[in-house]
Parts: structure tokens; C-alpha cells; sequence
């Protein structure tokens, strides 16, 4: 048996056969304080239920992505799944350039598969309510609540920044009434908009590869929240590693620039088409659609891309947010901490961030397809 | 005793003191099935303790426009409340063109007072979660789910059109995508933004008045919905009534339609400063403002005034709904019923609250005041 201390909040170890020694299973486990800190900062152990239940639902919908669970015990907050041994974390891979060409049709498969099927298209409102009473995650919601969304803001003293970086730049955020307001409407969003089962902590750390397959881990954040906050924060963690290759002057960064804003281009486009696709099918299946019958021709479809347009601009507010906050506030990224000896290279590339996500964040309503928020990147490092 | 025939829901009896004439008590009770319809109809009796539990949080936040309760029982899904028996349903002192100086005033306390506390402002996410939880009434919901936001918009069977109404008018609405995805968004947003604990069915059979007093009556739809829903509702209500009296040339008629239009003004501004200096006298009561510290002044200030002007903007597509289904759902309002006996001057009103809906269900977030609202209502007449 070995522990595993990747992770700060749960206990986690491989526990291997000794008879067999290719046979092997990952333990996790719960205990009623965050793990890192001690028991002197106690956390319920609701957050392993909240896993559970998220890991059993993303199972259900999303089979071949889910890591395979043996046994689950809400009692004793333990949950022993499949060892991905085969397999690193995405946020690795990105770092070291690796080229992942499944990543974005898995992960649009993911997305479309578990908002869809946990969405008010899909469920009745009776199923929907069972879920969200079910699915409540009210600490890990909190957490999210002030390390996303407000502690950033203001000056928290748990606040980090990089002393490169300069004062007006971050003032050019927390001291922005505008901008401010935003991130508060992202915020009451979060709190205010139950439309699916999200995974809640989608960044790049919360997925494993390999060149074959793709596995989404870790859903203690889960909860029914806005569907734009779980593809926000994948994309938002993809244009952070954009930002940490696109300063390089090699042909080889710059070609993995390009893997890099594809494959963001593809994720989106992807998942709008899987999730009109499902909802299209799942409509043809039923007798009474969401909007009533279509008496034109034209009107589902009408619908629909309204729907998907508000995702997309609800998914760029919460890029924008998550970007902030890797940034500003206490939790950092590897994709800039690599560079922490060469403070000012990295307080350049966290300005572009900034910069970027304030973008994104206060015309959110403008963009319309992730092409220009791509152009936006690219013209944000060649400045 | 004796029976009160006005709900469809409920029973309903006035209980008389014999020794005391003036002594007497409103006994409401909820059956398992729709009253009017008979016990073919089930209906479970979830909306009892729905309207137990919204008088209480009503009473507790606004208590002098609330019937005093004296005596409740979800298990018997009945309650016992005072008589108003010196008080008339509004919409009947509106047909009869009374002017009511305290109305404007009064509703406006009751929905800052009641949505402002029961908001994510107010409560913790802890009690805001249990308030969603105990505050369920899925089967309520679902009726407006189907006879508010599906029925009215698509050739359904229970629907009933005057006669008189020109099919194009129909058509311009049940035929028309952008109209119907924008209904489709409103009636997402009724199922997917939990804001605050509504009474869901606040038109102006709802409230009962004389000269001194106001009372809100009849939350059995009462859940946690969005704020736009309620204010909607009651907004959508007195535009109707605007219509009924506008086709008058009389002098009497004209000036109680400037009272109608001022009253909604009103009603609205009154709301907006009060649901803000709750908010603001709140935050200076904790430590921690939703939206973190103010580090420049004026950024609480900037986040407030937006989010109420997407209030104003979801009202107005609530609002919208509301005048629609009143005129080509089956439910319908005495305002336009009245004059049943010349369907054509029926259908003239009829069709300018149409169209006055399609504009402000489309151009909803171009609103920023009710007085431009007010500026269509009277172009929509004067045609």
C-alpha cells in the first residue's frame, strides 16, 4: 500500500497485490477535516457522498470515461476504484507539450453526455428537484463560493500574488466596479442557476490520459450548478497552458500553440453538437418537447441556439473567473509555477491571462464563437 | 358557514360566530384532487403546506399585508385565518376604476420585503438550501410549467381564442421561433433560478384592498423561483386592466389610465429602492458583502444597480408570458371578459396586449424603465 499525496483534502492510496503485481486499486477516502491542514480545520465528509453520487451518475451516462468503481460506502466516506496506472494527469501533459489528439472529442462527449441527461431537457422537474436535494454539497459549494469568487476580489489575506506583478494590473481588477459586478453576476449565477449535475472542479487537473484514453477524476465539487461552469473551467485551464507555451519563440511551441487553441475551438464546437444532437434525439423520443409543439418548422432549432449561445457567454464568465483566481488568489497552477525563478516572465504571462479574462469575462455577451475568443489570445501575446 | 365558490382549487368557508355577528373566520382546506373538477382530477395536497409555508415566511418578513393565521395543519392540509371582510379582490376594484392611493406603496414592500430576504443576499446557502428543500411544490410548479409557459404558445387542445381574434395575431405569436425560444428561455429561467420564495401566482386576484389596507392572499404555488416571476405576474395584471379602460373616450377613463400607468411606475421604483436599501442596510450589518470588500466605493453600488436591471428585464418576459396566456391559454381574466358580448372591442384589447407582450418579451433587456414601457402601452392605443 502506498499513499498517494497529490491530492489536499482526502486520503488516497494504491493498494497493490503482491501475489499479482499488475493487480492493483486506488483507495480514497474522506476524513472529517481537510487532509493538508489537520484536524484543527474541520470539513464535513459530505463532499465524499457528493463524490459518490457524482461518480455513480457520470457512470451511468458516460461509461468509458469514468474510472471503474468497485466498492462505495457513504458510512465511511470511502470510495475504491480503478487504478489508472496507465494513465498521467492532463495538466502534466499540457506542461510538457505532449499532443493529446482524443482530448477534445472525449472531453465534449463528457460534457454533452452529463449536462444533458441531468438537465431540465432530460429529467422531469420531479427527477430534476430529486437531484439537486440529493446532489447538495453545501460546504464545497462554500468553498467555491469564496475562493472563486470573492477572495480574489478584495484583498483577502489569503490572497498570493507574484511581487512581479504589477499593482495596476491587479488594481485593474479589484478596484474595477465593472469588473467587480461581473464576477458578483458570475457568482449569484453559480449560486442561482441549478441546471445540471456538474463535476464542479473541471480544470486540468481533474483529468487523466493517455494517447488512447481519457478519464475524468475527482468530482468532490460536484453539485447542480450552471453548465457554463464546468466547460469554463476546462477552458480556462487551456488558455492558461496557452499562455505558458505561446511566449516561447520556437517553431515547436508555436505548433503546439495551435494543437493548443484547436483543440478549445473543438471542444466547444463539439460539445454544442453532441448536446443538440442528444437533444434533438431525446425529443423525437418523448410526445411533449420542452417548448411545446413546432408549429413552423424552425422553432426547436430557434431555441436551441439561443440555449447554446447563453452557455457559451455563461462558460467565458466562468473561464474568466477561474482564470482570476489561479492568479490572484491563494490556489496556484503548474502551468505558471514552473516559471516561478523568473518572477517578471511570469507575471507577463499572468497579465496576458488577466487581460484576456477581462476580456472574456465583461463582453461575454458578444463572443459567439470560440474563434474569436482564440483571436483575442493570440493578439493579447503578440503585444 | 357558508361555502366561498371563487377558488378552483381549494374549498373555501366563512365561519360566523352565532353570538357574535361580527366574529368570523376564512377556513380554507385542500382536497387530493382540483376542487372545480372532482375527485377524477387527483391532485395531491403538497400545495397546502406549500401555502402554509409561504404565509408563514410572509408574515414573518411583511406581517401587516398577511392574513393573521390562527390555526394551521399540513397533516389536514387546511387553514384558519382572518376574515377580510371589509376588503374587495383588486381585480375587481380595477374593472370598477377605483383608485387605490396605498397600492403602489404597499405592493411594493411586499415583494422587496419578501424577495430580498428569502435571496442569496439575506440567507446563508445553508438556509437558503433548506428553504429551497422545505419550500418544494413540484405539482403547483408543473401546472405553470404546462398552462403559463407550453399550452398558450402551441396548438393545444385546451386553449380557447375569441372568436374575433384574428388568426394572424395568433399566429404571430405561436408561429413566430424567435418569440417562442424567447418564451422558451423565461420558462427555463422559471425552472432553473431559485432566487427567492415567490407567491407564484401574484396577479391581481391575489391581493384584496380597501382605501387603508393591503393584503396578499393564495400562495398555494408559492416556491423558490425567480424574483421576475412574481413582479411580472402583478405588472403583466395591471397592463391588462390599462387596456380594458384605454378604448374609453371618457375623461374618467382617461385619467384613471394615467393612475393605472403611475401606479406601475411606482410599483416598480418603489421595489427597486427598497429591495436596495435592504440590501445595503443588510451589508452593513455583516462582515462579509456578497460580492467582498469595496476597495474604491461604488462597486456595491454598480453590482446592485445591474442586478436589478436583469430583474426589471426577467419581469418583463415574465409579464409577457402572463398577458399571452390570459388571452390564448384557457385561463381567463374578468378585465377582458366583461365585454364577451362584443368579442370584436374583446379582440381589439386583446391584440394590443399581444403586442405590447411580444415587445416586451423580445426586447426585454433594452428596458431600463417602466416609464418606456408605459410610452409603448399608450402608442399600442393610440393606433
Amino acid at each position: 500500500m502506498q499513499e498517494i499525496n497529490d491530492g489536499n483534502m482526502n486520503f488516497a492510496f494504491v493498494v497493490t497485490n503482491k501475489q499479482g503485481s499488475n493487480q492493483s486499486v486506488f483507495v480514497k477516502q474522506a476524513p472529517p477535516y481537510i487532509k493538508v491542514m489537520g484536524e484543527q480545520w474541520p470539513l464535513t465528509r459530505q463532499r465524499m457522498t457528493a463524490e459518490i453520487n457524482a461518480l455513480n451518475y457520470q457512470s451511468s451516462v458516460c461509461p468509458e470515461m469514468l474510472p471503474e468503481v468497485y466498492y462505495q460506502s457513504e458510512a465511511l466516506s470511502v470510495v475504491i476504484m480503478q487504478n489508472l496506472s496507465q494513465h498521467a494527469i492532463l495538466r502534466t501533459e499540457l506542461i510538457q507539450a505532449r499532443y493529446l489528439p482524443r482530448l477534445a472529442e472525449d472531453l465534449s462527449t463528457f460534457l454533452a453526455e452529463t449536462l444533458f441527461y441531468s438537465s431540465s431537457f432530460a429529467l422531469s422537474s420531479l427527477n430534476k428537484k430529486a437531484m439537486i436535494s440529493k446532489s447538495n454539497n453545501q460546504d464545497m459549494c462554500k468553498i467555491t463560493e469564496d475562493f472563486v469568487f470573492t477572495y480574489p476580489f478584495e484583498h483577502h489575506e489569503m490572497n498570493d500574488y507574484n511581487p512581479a506583478l504589477s499593482q495596476t494590473v491587479i488594481d485593474s481588477i479589484q478596484k474595477n466596479p465593472n469588473v467587480r459586478a461581473h464576477v458578483a453576476q458570475m457568482k449569484y449565477m453559480f449560486m442561482n442557476k441549478p441546471e445540471a449535475l456538474l463535476h464542479g472542479d473541471l480544470h486540468t487537473g481533474s483529468v487523466m490520459v493517455n494517447g488512447l484514453e481519457t478519464f475524468v477524476i475527482d468530482p468532490e465539487f460536484s453539485f447542480v450548478g450552471p453548465m457554463g461552469f464546468d466547460i469554463g473551467a476546462l477552458i480556462a485551464n487551456l488558455y492558461i497552458n496557452y499562455f505558458s507555451h505561446a511566449h516561447k519563440r520556437s517553431v515547436e511551441a508555436a505548433n503546439y500553440c495551435q494543437w493548443l487553441l484547436q483543440t478549445i475551438d473543438d471542444l466547444w464546437y463539439k460539445f454544442e453538437a453532441k448536446f443538440l444532437s442528444l437533444w434533438a434525439e431525446h425529443e423525437l423520443s418523448i410526445q411533449s418537447p420542452f417548448m411545446g409543439k413546432d408549429l413552423t418548422g424552425g422553432t426547436h432549432q430557434t431555441f436551441r441556439q439561443a440555449f447554446l449561445q447563453q452557455v457559451l457567454s455563461d462558460s467565458l464568465g466562468f473561464a474568466a473567473c477561474k482564470m482570476i483566481r489561479r492568479i490572484l488568489g491563494v490556489a496556484k497552477v503548474a502551468d505558471f509555477m514552473q516559471f516561478k525563478k523568473d518572477q517578471k516572465l511570469r507575471a507577463k504571462l499572468e497579465t496576458q491571462t488577466l487581460n484576456m479574462a477581462i476580456e472574456i469575462l465583461v463582453n461575454r455577451h458578444a463572443y459567439t464563437s470560440i474563434a474569436d475568443v482564440n483571436k483575442l489570445a493570440e493578439d493579447l501575446v503578440a503585444v
